[in-house]
This record gives C-alpha cells, structure tokens and sequence, in this order.
C-alpha cells in the first residue's frame, strides 16, 4: 500500500514522467485494474475499511484518529476483525510494516490487532531518514515557536518493532522498511505468511534521496520533483519484494497486490491524469487508485479489468485464496477473484458509496453522484463518457439521481456517525 | 498555579524583594483574597483537592503518589469527576500544562482525565533547562552512587506532549510551558477554552536564567537569590499570558485565577512572612497561598477579600461562571462568585480542614487549632489578633477548642484513610 | 540469582578455573547442596517456576515469553501468587532487580507481580556496558541487515527503574544492579525486607571488564576466559552484597540463598563438570545448579546437603522462615528448614519432573529417567553410581522404568500445555 500516490503516477497508469518499471513488469504479469477504489479518500479511514472488509463507516471510524498513544478512545474499533486476525487464524504468520494510523493506544496496536510482528510508526507519517528524525523535530519545533504550538509533531518520534523503540538507523525509510519486509518473508519460509507493507511514501514530507532526486532533475517543480524521487524509490523497493520472491521460488504461488491509499494530491506532487478531483474529496481523484494484483500461478497475465472492485474486497478475496473463513461482521467487500478470473456471471458491485466530512459519493454502473459540500447540489456524471466529471447531468437525469441519493440515504443511514472527528494538528 | 511559592513572595503580598510586576498588576485589576487557602500543604494533595472541588480525603488521596508510570493504584480516583471534565462537557476545550503529581499511570494521565491535550510531565518535579537534562541525571546518578540509590530519579525525563516524549529543547521550562500554553489559546481561539497551566516554578531544583539571576544579585543567599529569579520569571511569563489574552482581545472575558499549590519552604528559598509554618506543616504559612482573580467584565478591579476562599472553591466557582452543572459526586467547595461580588448574605465556610501526617488543622471564623503532630496537645490561635499563630490560647478558651476539635474528628472520622503514603524518593 | 551458570564453575563445586572466593565463603558458612534443582532447563519457565513456587506447567509457561511489551497474552499467570506477593503481605519490603523474563507487558511488570520497586530490563537478556548500548544495537542492525532482519533486538533497550527508562550510565551491567541492590537495602533498612537478584551474568553476550577478563589470560578460549570474568565479577558483587550486610549488623539474620537459573551452556563458556547435558535439556547439566543457603543464626555452617531440594520450594521456605501463609494455589515445592537443619524424618521430595519441548525428565530416589527427545526411547540412569548418566539402564531395570513413566504420564496429564511457544528470536 503506497501512501497519497496519484492514479497517473505509475508507468502502467500513463505516467510518463515517473520511472516505476517494477510495478510496470508486476502488471505485465498480472492484472491491472482501471476502477479500482478505497473506501474513502484519505489515509486512516480508508485503512480502517481495508483492514476490517466493511465500510468503516459501519464501526465509527469516519475520520482520521489521533497519533497520541494515550488515547485509548480513537481507534479500530477492538471488536471489528482484521484481514490479519482473519489470516492468522488460517494458519498465516502475519506481519505489518510502516504506518498505521488505526490508533496509537496499546489497545489498538498491530500486535494486537492480528499482527504476530510490527515495524513502523503509528502516527500518520514520518520523516524519511531516521539519523536526522532529532534534528528534524527540533527544527519543526524552532520553525514553529512563535507562529504556532511548537512541540505538537510526531513525525520524528522513533520508529518501533512491536512496541520497542529503536535508536536512529542510517538510511532512508522507505528502504528500511523493504528491508524488515524481506527478513520478516526470510524468517517466515516455509510457512504462509501475509504481509501488510504500507510505505508512508510519497506521501508528505517531501524527502528522497538525493541521487534519485537527480534522476528527476528535469522536472522544475521542487516538489513534483522530489515526489517522483520517492515513487521511483518505492518502485526499487517493490522490485526488491518480488526479486526476493523470485529467489525464494515463492512468487508464483505469492498473491500481491499494489494499492494506494487514496488519490494524490497535486500541491504536494501528485497526479491523478483525468480525474478530476484529488485525495480529500470523492471525486474520482480522491477514491479511485492504482491497483494492480498479481499471482502467476492462478490470474492470468497481462490482463484489464474494468470491473469496479474496491479495497473493501481484499479481505473476503484474501480468505477465500487462504482457504479461510471470516468470523467477524458481515462483510461489504466480496471475493473477486472471480471477476479477476473472467468467469462469466461473477458478482460484482451494484454500487459503491463514499462519505468525508459531508461530501458524499456514490457510483452505481456508469454513473456517479456526488455532493462536493454540504448544503450543495448534487451533481451526476456519467463515467463511461465523462471519467473527468466534467458534464453535470443532474439536471437531464432527475430520477437516476433521485434514486441514487435515496440509494445513499438508506446507505447512510445504518450509521451511527462518526466517534471523533480529524485531529485539527 | 504556581508551586511552593510563598505567601510573601509577591510585590502585591508585601514582598520588596521580589519584583512581580505583571502579577501585582493583574491583582490590581481584580481581586486579592487575603485568606485564600489551599487544601493540602503539600503538591499531590493540594492539587487533588482543587481538581475535583472536593477535600482530597474523600477519594483516599492523602499523600503524594509515587512518579513511577507502571503503579496502577497510585492517582486520582477514577471515579471523581474533574474540573476539565466538567469545562469539557460544558464546550470548553481543554489544556493541562506542567506539572501533574495526579498518578503516573495511562489511566491517570491528564488526557484521560478531561483534558484535550497536555504538555509537560507527569511527576512532582523537573529540572528546567531541558538541554541539560541528561547531563543532570547522570551527575545525580554520578553523586549518589555512593551513598543512596543511583538512578532513582525523574525529574530529569523527556517531557512530553499528550503522551508522546519530545527531544530536549532549547530554552527554561517556565518559558517553554508559557509557549505551549499561548499555543494553545491561539488554537482554542473562538472557543471557549479552560488552560490549567501548572507551573513547577519555583519548586526546586533551583535553576533560573542566569540573566535573570544577576538581577538579584543583592541577596547573598544563592537558594533566596536564584528562587527569587525563578519568581521573577514566573511573573514575566505570567505577563506574556496576559499580554496575548489582551492582543487577542479575550482578556476582559477571561477569567484568570492565580495561586500557589501550598505555601513556600524557606529552605528551598521560600518567604512566608508573618505567617507561622511551611510547606508541609498546617500552619498557615503551609496553607495560605496568594490567590489572585481577574474578570475585568465581572469582577470589580481593585479589591481587597477578606474571607476566607479555598482552591476547592474552584470547580464549583468556575462551573458556574460557565454555565455547567458538576454532575460528580457532593462538592466541598461553592461558587464563590456572589463572595468577590460582594453580594451581602454570600455564603462563605463555615470552616476549614487541613490533615497531613498527623498534623490537624481546622479554621472556624477568626479562629484556628492545630495539632502540629500526632501525641501533641491541641493549639488554638485567634487569627484576627495572631495571624502569626504564636499565642496559644487552647487553656484559655477550652470550650472553643474542643467545639472545633470535635468537629474536626467528625470531618475526619468520614474517610476511610489514605490509599497509599508518601513515596520515600 | 546467577543466569546460566554451570554446576561446576564455583570453586565451592570444584572449579580450578574461576575464582570464587565470596561464593566460596558464603557457602563455607552455611550449606552447599550437592542436588540442588531447578524446574525447568531454560531461563522463564525456570523462573516462572520459582516466582510461584509451582511447576510453571501448571499455569502454562512451558517456554520463554516473547519480549514484545505490547504482547498481553504472554507472562506469569495473573492468577498466581508470587514469592513477593507473599511476603510483602507479610510486611516486607520487596525488590526485584536485573532480569524479569516473565513477561513484559504492564500487568506483567515486577511492579504489579508483589514487588515494590524494580531495576532492570524486563527481556530475557542484555549488553552489559550501558554506554555503548546505542552502538550495540546499531552494529546489530547493520551485522543482520543483509541476512536477517534488522531491527529485532532487545538486547541493548534502555535499562529501567519501575517502568521508567533511564539514559545510559557509566559502568559494567552486574556492578550496576548491584549497586541499586545495596541502595534498597539501605533504604529498606530497619524493615525486613525481600531482595531478588537475578543477575544476567554470565548469560551471554559475552562482555567483561578488561582488566577482569585479563587475570583469565591463562584460557585460550576467548568465550571462556571472557565467561570466567563475568562469573569473577558476579562473585566479587556478591562479596559487596555480603560485605553490605555485614556492616550494617544483618548479615546473622539474613536468609541468603543464591541459585542458577539453569545448567550452563558449554558453546557460551559454561561448564558442569561431570554431569551430561547442558542448558536446555533435562539431564542433570541443563536442571542441576549450584545451591547455597546462608544464615548464620539458624542454619549450620559448613553443611553439605545432598537431599534433592528443587528452586520451587524457596517459596514455601521463604514463607516459613517469614512467617506469612501463602495465600494462592496449592504449592509444588516444600519447606526444606528441616532437611537444612538436619531434622530426623524430615519431609522431601519422592520425585521431581521436568519437561522442555517434548524432553522429559524424573527423578526419584537414585533413579533418573529421561526421554531426550519425543518419539526417542526413554533411558534410565542410577545417579547414586552413575551422576553422568552414562549407563542406561532401562533394558535392565524395565519395572523401575515403567514405574517411572507411569508417574510422570500422571503428572504431565494434569496440565493443559503451553500457552505459547518459544519465540523465533
């Protein structure tokens, strides 16, 4: 799982400015998926909705979660199942690596919520080279003494394995946590084994280092610049996952999936090609991501499909592969291997629905209804024409709409809104 | 809420040595409680008591709790409800800052205990300048490892933000809490906000700025002289707090109380003038604090209040100045607004308990008896004539002696003694 | 408590290689056991044994905890009364200081498990020069970055007091204990008081002061001699532990009994003299430890015993000699004051067990029968001729044998197994 990473940013999504010839190779070898979707448009709800197979909405998780680890309130809600616990219980020795952001109380922690090991951080993101994490802060802390609170920042706190925190390593974080990920599969041969990589990356601060950076010296743009330095590098590191596997023999026979968290956001270096609006919002650029899956040995290669399939489906689809069957609450994602495999007749979505801080989505067929802020109108795009939502057809299509939003009423409506609401720092 | 400060250490209680501009002029223009009192004459007591408006004994809450993070018995009871908790629910946001000698324990941090956020640290004590604060530890370790136990020791750990530790920072704490604490009210701006900022100052270790020193370099004593820079610090910091209250235009509508958490101890540099006794004793100088109100939009400027006003006072006072009703358990303290109104017919006590280690105190009207440790005999004072305590009038008027001491054993006769003692480091 | 020291490296228990003179004096003024044991071969489940005085089979810590302190599943059964518990209700004061390994979440911690203060590190071993421990874990990480994972290690985590890290110090890790160990003596001074003091040493990493590892030139092996030197430094810190006692006039009323937690491990520099085996496994060099009793106002100098007594029976002894009634569930071990005393027709063990990974062991009278490995065929030894368990006699002694095996189907029958396993690293 890649971090803030835009649809276009990928070779393999059209990106021409970005060197990912890893994920490109991974996707020549799999399957490419051209309406694949998370759950919401910004990191910690669409990983609660990941993790659990079940619109967060449904356990309270509607926004983002403090990073202070003493609040035992903000969280996963602790009776929810994860994919892990769900995996573990297949027989599955089970590992989490990076960012969390699902809640920093005990309670909350991967360890403790289906991972047998954890190494990351739980906050929201981090710093990128942990020899400077000190400085950093400091920095942070001195930028902000007059204009602000100093002090509130938990990008540099140290990273941790399973709840002990390590002193400062040399080099860059997305390298580390590659490194943990192949000496966790190491440790693991022999055995199946899930393994939940989220890289922070390219997700703010803006830090790669430098010798990628210059690859990408003719981009002006600083940050764009810098972004398309972090992608590459988590390009390498990707590459460096399957080469492993390769090596080990076990990549055929490995399901991987690529998937970013939610859409990019452009003024900090991402793209989402046509798509019109960016992480943060429910417009097709906040929700719809790279998603590419490969398994050599069971989906066929070189495939596109344009099947709708949101993260929500990872987790049935996962213990289906795994021969597991889930025991938590009924699921809103389903097995799609199925429509991956191009069996005729496989079930897919009748719709997908979306909800941030009174936005509102929902995509049913072609089309998409969307309510960009409360007390607005709603607006409705046909995707198959206009994937940019460009061409408003409220107006000429009143009742598509009308049952669209009475759709999404009756959706909502099962909620019992959110626990907290987006830390303001 | 200043820590260990002495009754006479201010311009405006009558010291002539201490220069306390900001804090005279904030009396000036509100009111000076001459009786004002606190619960307890020691730290974790006196701050029990204020925080829950109900004598500390109540909730077994007798002595200090120990500093150590993994004691789970050690804290304020969980079952009291606290001022934050009740400015919370009343729509106020919430700020601890400082010192919090309330339990160590997650369960007992102050972000589980009604405030939004804190920053500080959670034990009795902290050294001030945070970049010196390993080099401390170790000198302490250094100088004890002979004669006591190195290492025991925690005035010297990472201050922390809501439960997460932060580097060491440039600069004195007392400078570094005000930060933090204007930080805050710049957040919580448009909102009505509650900011307990608990300064250690001028607790020991006695460290100020050197500058700050120099100006008192008329006192030989270097404890007197260097307490005397941490009280002027003190005032200036409490200078800033009013200064941004002003800019921002909420200083009239905000009502700021200023005290002490017991009285000074004059081995560590403190001043209680006339008063008889210390931090630690029952004697007034232990448990007459200056305690300073302003409410320009409320409070008349300029007075001079004679009766006597307890920290338990606090709760009830500020929940109605807020429009809450307290919805824990029966409160010691009342609303004490009609009081510095002057309204006639105010309700005030009827008396006052102190108890710590034997030692009993009891304030009825102009009178007061102690019992300045277990096996003594009872003393009685008349306050009016003797603020001093130095005559003895228990054989002179034994009926009212043992009236009051009857009441006393009534008082204390509800509890059912302390949870723990004090811890012996 | 000694970690990992062999039966034959006290000069006491014959050692010509390691100087032991405070060892060897303590023992010479109070009893030496020639078969002493513990209940496990291997370090938690040895201790977690002692700390209930109960077959740790029994609350099943079969194996070592993982020393992951966001782990809540593994640790010392909270249902079980520890030695502490026991005698802090029986008004002493308890420490537990060096190496806990009995799980390291808070409801795990010494703290909560009957002991008033602690200083240590909760895992199952660590570097022993605390300033170069930050260097430690980095050469770790960079030494595995390319073969295993990096990152996982505990080894080198700062050292605590009741839960609070404190930054590095200057100095050898057993000095160090040893050090805060007087400190709570002094400090307990005047009050009975419970030291447990598990020294790490000699466990490995193998680290000695130079000039220490210097008087073993002698030992070309560079693991032994530097295992020599941590034992002669274990020994010198148990002389500053007995001169302590002796100054302040305790020492004749000081129960003192010092133990192995297992056999020592030959490949680490340890070594058991006759006997077969070695840390790990059952036969008498992996559970037979050196095990000395000393008060000199109630037992006899110079004694040796050679009744097996097993660490298990500390607890009831202790209790005994303390006067308080365990309170928690029935005990495995027996009060030894009258085997010690030399009392006619005193109680003793009919037979002990042991289990470790499908190894299994029993002792009873003369005979030792051991099954080495699951689905291996069970031998039986005479220790009286044969302490070296060279000569299996279970082709000739078949009923003995049978006996035996029906015994300790009985007693292994009685449990519900482990509740985890050993961790992988």
């Amino acid at each position: 799982m890649a971090d803030d990473l835009g649809y276009a940013d990928l070779g393999v999504y059209g990106s021409n400015e970005i060197q990912t010839p890893n994920l490109d190779q991974l996707a020549d070898g799999g399957i490419i998926l051209t309406d694949g979707y998370v759950s919401a448009p910004y990191c910690g709800p669409s990983r609660a909705g990941f993790m659990t197979g079940r619109y967060q909405q449904r356990h309270g998780f509607w926004c983002n979660p403090t990073n202070w680890p003493v609040d035992r309130s903000q969280g996963l809600d602790l009776e929810e199942e994860t994919i892990a616990d769900v995996l573990r219980r297949g027989g599955y020795r089970t590992c989490a690596i990076g960012k969390w952001h699902l809640g920093s109380a005990e309670a909350f922690h991967p360890i403790n919520r289906g991972f047998d090991e954890y190494f990351g951080f739980l906050g929201g993101g981090h710093h990128y080279f942990p020899m400077q994490y000190e400085e950093n802060m400091k920095r942070w802390a001195r930028d902000h003494s007059d204009t602000d609170t100093p002090f509130l920042y938990n990008y540099g706190s140290p990273l941790e394995v399973s709840g002990i925190p390590i002193p400062p390593q040399e080099g860059y974080l997305t390298d580390l946590l590659t490194d943990y990920s192949i000496g966790f599969m190491k440790r693991a041969s022999g055995t199946p084994f899930f393994l939940y990589i989220a890289y922070n990356a390219p997700h703010v601060p803006l830090e790669a280092p430098e010798e990628t950076i210059e690859k990408y010296s003719s981009i002006n743009d600083k940050k764009r610049r810098t972004y398309a330095a972090m992608v590459d590098n988590l390009d390498m590191n990707m590459g460096r996952i399957v080469e492993y596997l390769r090596e080990s023999g076990e990549f055929d026979n490995t399901l991987i999936v690529f998937i970013s968290d939610n859409g990019g956001k452009p003024q900090n270096g991402g793209f989402n090609g046509e798509l019109r609006g960016h992480k943060g919002q429910v417009y097709e650029g906040g929700v719809r991501v790279p998603f590419i899956w490969s398994w050599p040995n069971v989906l066929p290669a070189g495939e596109i499909v344009t099947t709708p399939i949101s993260s929500l489906d990872l987790l049935p689809t996962f213990a289906v592969a795994a021969g597991v069957n889930p025991a938590g609450k009924p699921l809103d994602g389903i097995n799609v291997l199925p429509v991956l495999l191009g069996e005729s007749g496989s079930a897919s979505h009748a719709r997908l629905f979306w909800e941030r801080g009174g936005q509102r989505g929902i995509r049913q067929g072609e089309w998409k209804a969307t309510l960009w802020r409360e007390r607005s109108n709603w607006q409705l795009f046909n995707l198959t024409d206009d994937v940019g939502e460009q061409n408003d057809l409220a107006k000429s299509n009143p009742e598509q709409l009308e049952e669209m939003k009475a759709l999404y009423e009756q959706w909502i409506g099962q909620f019992e809104g959110p626990r907290w609401s987006d830390p303001k720092y």
